[in-house]
């Protein structure tokens, strides 16, 4: 497998993590892509994919993936142990709602805080093949948001040890992303906030955390 | 299992359509809730799910999903046959990437075009239980992602015959129902979209599209 990589960016540490948690890190190669050079607009990362966006893996079988959803589903499927995505239907279930819930509430939250106000994306408010203006009220909206995923996230987590149920998924890590990349907009939990500093300190000392 | 469903609305559709798709639709108690009437943000519907959306769904277990995404699941993962989100890893993986794809450049950018221009949704420029203002050029920024949208869409389904291959799956659940929403804020694809217009008709002949 091939993994199409770009180091400080949130979406592929999507990614990352859930291959290093799956233990393949050593079996994918990976390849580093410049979002800070543009490389993704660039001819030769749009063969790859037409959409202009990391992460994208790259099967044996030479079939690529274009999001996050798409490559923790051929890993998943793939890969089954441990597993990420949940272990029954009910399990299943809730680590999908809760993917859903921290990718718009919080991470895609994150992404309008931020890309509606970097002096450096002007017209980069989206991802993707297309540019679209920036909107100053969306990242305002944006920031908005992002306070009060913190407040869901400290009450779902006094209630159980992860954010979808007793065991670690893929949900942790869409919401651990999330919770670092509101740090680029210095948005972070509320210091009281126990609940989530017990979970991020938990998630921050897995070894794929570190990748 | 109980549906909470509410007809006029496109994200229960979503479900609803599966559920008609599992062969399911008589045995699964439906519950329509009011959206005209706000009967979501009352008490008794925020006991049921405190995100004031619908669909939810109600397993036998008593247990609730809350988002699109955790109803397919469990639905797919309970009842497998006809499998709507792919039959193996690569089947599986590119559904999720599409389901993806139409939701946010489709069915989430109708919603932007919608929430931020209607008068009856003033400070409800985003479902949930947190009231957001309407920002007008976030509207315009969704009807013209719904036209990036709808040449995606063209461009795909030229190469196949449903939008994540040769099968039908949920992929083409959101991307029909994201395609009839845009008719909401009167958008609709190009008359010279034959790719879509044929897969269109396909979709529409469904007896799941009727519910």
């Amino acid at each position: 497998m091939r993994f199409y990589d770009c180091l400080p960016a949130p979406s592929p540490r999507l990614v990352r993590m859930f291959i290093a948690e799956k233990g393949l890190t050593d079996t994918v190669e990976t390849v580093e892509v410049d979002l800070g050079e543009q490389e993704q607009m660039g001819e030769t990362f749009r063969a790859i994919n037409p959409f202009c966006t990391v992460p994208v893996l790259e099967t044996d079988g030479g079939l690529r993936y274009l999001t996050t959803q798409g490559c923790w589903r051929y890993l998943e499927e793939a890969h089954p142990d441990p597993a990420l995505l949940g272990r029954n239907p009910d399990e299943k279930a809730a680590v999908a709602d809760w993917i859903w819930r921290a990718e718009q509430e919080g991470l895609l939250a994150v992404a309008d805080g931020l890309r509606n106000a970097a002096k450096r994306l002007e017209s980069r408010a989206l991802t993707g093949p297309h540019n679209y203006a920036q909107i100053p009220e969306l990242a305002e909206r944006g920031r908005l948001r992002v306070a009060h995923f913190f407040d869901l996230l400290n009450a779902t987590l006094a209630e159980r040890e992860y954010l979808a149920g007793d065991a670690f998924t893929a949900a942790d890590i869409m919401a651990f992303v999330a919770v670092e990349f509101a740090d680029w907009i210095k948005l972070t939990p509320p210091k009281d906030a126990a609940n989530t500093w017990r979970w991020h300190e938990q998630i921050k000392e897995r070894p794929s955390a570190a990748l």
